[in-house]
């Protein structure tokens, strides 16, 4: 039997490694492909996840995973080899469902689908995109249809995101949390707007660089195991925990555009850097989920990055950088600006109290895309309905609307939620994190991190996904998921701000 | 049987894939992969030229092979098809005799192979590199041997690069060029030596990029379908017909060196852009042989780049950028320095008439490591001994010696004599292409190269490997390599410049 999971992991860790390559054929795409190479492109990442798709569904895997049973069930749940087979047989049974040819039609979808986002973005041409992603929506819809759900048929993506996750227990979380950002809205709209003007000076796309690449060593992204280059969408990307990559996006007129973005990537890429070498090349080499993913994100970039402790220690240095520009820039008014709340038109610099309702926006447009109560044709406009009736603004063109993002063109459906999700759980865990070492905010203002990161590798990073979500917040926090410390966050910081 | 064609032709396309993936992987390596990315990435390139050799050798090639193969018999030699299963089957025979183990094997060691070279040569310790190398020579004799061979170990491994070629057709045209280089390099070294040493004065790098780029995009390299980057070892490699990229290396106080590799690579890269697209993903996607290919690099390079013509048109332009550096020199002293001929020690910047000496002695330690006269631990001093026999200089250290070229750390043992092969090819093709368009000189003279570039394309690169390079050479020139053209070029060209 022994033999027998040797002979799994070998197999898995050719499947790891074929992902692997499918992530740097990707990053690749993003980041220095020259246009010409589109084409080719789409046809080697469909190849490889077609590979990838049939190495994995093969029958061996399935004789493997049933002679290796009777390991797994005498082995420790907490064991590394437990968790690998639990996990391996998950994916298993899950990827066996989808017909290697729907792997292979998505894929080759979503190659095509990036480069006509990228063009029709760029032109702001909705209509060259529409066909593309009027594919990809059919195709995602195939693949619910195949995976099979319960309740509704969103379930069966957000499962790829969020693993056991339902809308059912989604609704009444984002519920609460909009039940609380309406009135707080409210209140902060009717004192004095910020001004934030300063923040769109003409800031040194070098020297923004420079200074994000500082923070987030600071923060403890490991530059040896990774680096950082420029796309139009910020993303990490990782190819085994030696090679954990993020880009940024930098404008030269709004100066938090990269800086946000570099630690929000670096959050998620500390996470996968973390994950314990034990598990390189295995199924758990990856987060528990996209929620637990952008709890880290989310913490690094808002409740780290946008404190009053963190800018405290770093201001004096930014505005060294940047002394023309920032100079007659006091901390207080710097801090009050990064963290202005004003209804927006993109999500990426959203604030943190209307962020959620841009992820609200997108995530019941997704369940109306799938459930075919919403057509593609139709989607600018329904977008622009949602900016209006959630954040009182109209998009002034589709590329600022509803092709902001990269996600849907590269078929990622049910993936928006995890954002929202990410949020909450990033103050259920800071809290915890505080509680049990209360130097921190201290610690935080000084420029110090290690205890944060620490707590974080040891917690939730080491891991990968050995744990489901459900189970990694069970054992972090003790209980489930709850908005109530995030809304309580929110409320309380934006109260301060705003002194309302 | 169409459809068979159609099944063989899809499998060929994804072994086509593979190999593109791996080429991303291995210039990732070479451009932007953190060095913690490197143990992963071993295994990554393991795995994927893994499965591209068991697709590749699976009985089902054979199989359709035998099917179609009374469609072949049908097609004119010099359809597409025709050529595409004559050069499958070619390759189909040869990788069936590999075993898969073998494949990893050598994939692996020449992953970390380079890995430690690159580690080794910064640290001048041969010694580090030591048993990473004698694995790959073990590897390599392995492989010769499992491939067979006739009259010699090394013609196994020669056949890689240059097809159907053997030593005992190098050996007389090498001792042609030998014979014709010896007294060449004797009478120049009596007359009094030229002054280049303006050209170690110090150089912006991003001038000098900037220059490069500009040359090329004037030859005709496409940057839609390219891209130039930084590497230790320039390269030239290809994703695809629409994704061919070459890099450089820049040294501050040296200008040539990275503007005669950017030429060279671009020749190389313009070959791979010129290929017919509809040979795109299929095993024709290459160039003919790497003889070929270098009479492609070292004809841009140097009967194009380091042609009196050619700094006609462009030395006002250089001498612009840097007229600090250049505004004393004359055209004509630039002239003659870039073509100095002093025997030294680093093979890729060599002079035209001494660069032969430097592969010869690669050529003759290859041959005397793969069949065991060698020991690798000796190879430092008898590369030493060489150089001291062949060019007269004694390396100061191996980082200058044995550890300068990229080759024998990523297994490429069989190679260096393409590149005599090459310089000796292109003039062949020039004189021919010349005789065909006389006004070529006077057009590179005014800085055009389409007449060039367009008669390359037409006669030699759209091809691919549709023919052998004999085949090629035979129809391009009418008969076979013969070395008399290049030397009658180098000897008419550095008697004029010495005036001797």
């Amino acid at each position: 039997m022994e033999q027998k999971l040797a002979t799994l992991k070998a197999r898995l860790a050719e499947i790891a490694d074929l992902h692997a390559t499918g992530a740097l054929l990707g990053w690749d795409q993003e980041t220095y492909m020259p246009d010409g190479g589109a084409a080719e492109r789409a046809e080697q990442l469909a190849t490889i996840y077609k590979i990838a798709h049939e190495k994995f569904t093969a029958d061996e895997i399935g004789e493997l995973l049933e002679a290796v049973q009777p390991l797994a069930e005498q082995l420790d749940d907490d064991a590394d080899d437990a968790a690998l087979l639990r996990v391996a047989r998950r994916d298993y049974d899950k990827a066996r469902k989808l017909p290697t040819d729907l792997v292979v039609a998505l894929s080759r979808a979503t190659s095509h689908g990036v480069e006509s986002w990228k063009k029709a973005r760029a032109a702001n041409d909705f209509a060259a995109f529409q066909p593309h992603l009027e594919k990809i929506v059919d195709l995602t819809i195939q693949k619910a249809e195949v995976l099979g759900y319960e309740e509704h048929i969103y379930n069966a993506l957000l499962d790829d995101y969020e693993p056991d996750m339902k809308i059912s227990q989604i609704n009444p979380i984002f519920r609460q949390v909009k039940d609380a950002t309406v009135p707080l809205v409210a209140a902060i709209n009717a004192q004095p707007p910020i001004d934030a003007s300063f923040l769109h000076r003409r800031f040194d796309p070098k020297t923004q660089w420079d200074f994000g690449v500082a923070v987030v060593k600071d923060f403890g992204y490991d530059f040896t195991r990774g680096r950082q280059d420029k796309s139009a969408h910020p993303f990490t990307t990782s190819f085994g925990v030696g090679d954990v990559r993020i880009t940024t996006r930098i404008l030269e007129n709004y100066l938090p555009s990269a800086l946000f973005s570099t630690m929000h990537e670096a959050g998620h890429g500390m996470y996968e850097q973390g994950i314990a070498p034990s598990l390189a090349r295995t199924p758990l080499r990856d987060g528990a989920s996209l929620g637990i993913h952008e709890s880290q994100s989310r913490m690094w970039e808002n409740v780290v990055g946008r404190s009053m402790g963190f800018w405290q220690h770093y201001y004096p240095t930014l505005q060294k950088s940047f002394s023309a520009q920032l100079g007659d820039v006091s901390l207080e008014t710097f801090y009050r600006a990064i963290n202005k709340v004003t209804p927006s038109l993109i999500r990426v610099e959203a604030d943190e109290v209307t962020y959620n309702l841009h992820i609200f926006v997108r995530f019941e447009l997704e369940q109306a895309l799938v459930t075919g109560e919403l057509k593609v044709a139709d989607l600018p406009e329904a977008w622009n309905e949602k900016y209006r009736a959630y954040l009182g603004v109209t998009p002034d063109s589709d590329t600022n609307g509803v092709m902001q993002d990269i996600h849907w063109s590269s078929g990622l459906i049910g993936y928006f939620p995890t954002y929202s999700l990410g949020n909450i759980l990033s103050m259920q865990f800071f809290n915890k994190m505080v509680a049990e070492n209360p130097a921190i905010p201290a610690e935080i203002a000084r420029g110090e991190f290690g205890t944060v990161l620490g707590w974080l590798r040891e917690n939730i990073h080491r891991h990968g996904r050995k744990y489901t979500p459900a189970e990694l917040v069970e054992r972090v926090t003790g209980g489930g998921i709850d908005a109530q410390p995030y809304i309580k966050y929110i409320t309380d910081k934006y109260t301060e701000i705003y002194g309302s």
